[in-house]
């Protein structure tokens, strides 16, 4: 049997990944944390450890910047993790020059089927003007139609405004 | 007597489009499709026939990229309505190089006389970084602006996120 | 005793300034409005100038575009004042280049400590895509980070979205 699935999803800076670890901290459970982003330049790097300052102990971690599903599938049912993002995911994906579809239906499976409870964090772009560039417009799309099968296969799905949560989905959960 | 009007106010790839066509969809009236793009290049080209192959049939088309409000003014009591969207429409009078105010006082009397039931679908575009070109804040202006008015002469206004309803406005209808 | 804070959050266009007015306008109490705008541009100017005309007359206006802090502490307890806005405070900081922590330490300090009612207006920044350019990706972290603390901080958060509220904190205020 699965585990229950919460997608938190927010602007950039907009306190989401703080929100969902809260999440995972509150579960009492033994946390799992599964990171998708790779530290290919200074920005990143800087990203990562002010992240990694503030969960503190306790997490196990595990990187995986393209097929977190493996994480997923060898975890046991007694465990809470924090996927953070979906939105790094998707970016590797597409820096690959792949198509995400097939890679999508992987991930969301094996989201399905993970027996631990998993909270996913992923953002919102598609908000501000239209792009000028194709890429960017290709990838707001991507993300978008992405959130919205994640959205439909989780039990909650939260958004997170200024450090706020604003209940979307599974208010009575 | 004029129809109920809902405005339907979502990002890129947000999933407003499919809900706004559940809502004239579940209406079991006749419905009737307002279409304001214009397929200027392959990727507007591509995108009108993906929406067009997710409605599948049952629907009226009816192309009107400037004066949508004349397709409404023309329809019997008993339609329900979706005019998709108010973006496209705004971006093809502002590269007209027009003020696009009087145009919208004709619009928004258009919807307000419209004897069907009217399901609008509009962009929100305000919630990223100040756009590098002038052009683009202008329209972000112009955008924001109809958004409101729309809103305001809405009965109901639903915000949709990942594919999913918030209501702003009418709760209860 | 320090008066109560209001945060209204939304994005570029979104009816957040003429919403907090109205906030302002309702308390029945003498209004003052502290303008963190500089009219350093012809569209800042014309901006500026729209604004004004919006509130009409009955509003004592203080300009203080990098220390609004001061003109808070100045306040006696029957006030109800608009700040507006913490995006273009944020922006006037960052354009100095200066680190605006300490800055938005007193700012945050002197919101406490002021003992009239205050409406604070901010934008939403962070739902678009990445930014290109570094110095836009700096202002969104800065932002974001800065309404994080406001939201925490404030006793009431609402977010406008096509000039309908949406409150995320403090409902029942």
């Amino acid at each position: 049997m699965s585990g229950p699935l919460t997608l938190v999803i927010g602007g950039a800076a907009s306190g989401k990944s703080a929100y969902a670890e809260d999440l995972v901290i509150n579960s009492g459970l033994p946390m799992v944390y599964i990171a998708t982003a790779e530290a290919g330049d200074g920005e990143m790097t800087e990203r990562i450890a002010i992240h990694r300052a503030r969960r503190g102990i306790g997490w196990e971690t595990r990187e995986n910047p393209l097929t977190p599903g493996e994480e997923l599938a060898a975890l046991p049912p007694d465990r809470a993790v924090l996927l953070d993002c979906a939105t790094m995911w998707l970016t590797n994906q597409m820096m690959r020059g792949d198509d995400p579809a097939r890679a999508e239906d992987e991930f969301l499976a094996a989201l399905a089927a993970c027996r631990a409870e998993v909270v996913v964090v992923t953002n919102e772009v598609g908000q501000g003007i239209v792009p000028e560039h194709a890429l960017s417009r290709r990838f707001r799309e991507a993300q978008g139609r992405l959130n919205i099968r994640l959205a439909a296969q989780a039990d909650r799905v939260v958004q997170v405004v200024a450090g706020l949560p604003l209940v979307l989905k599974g208010g009575a959960g």
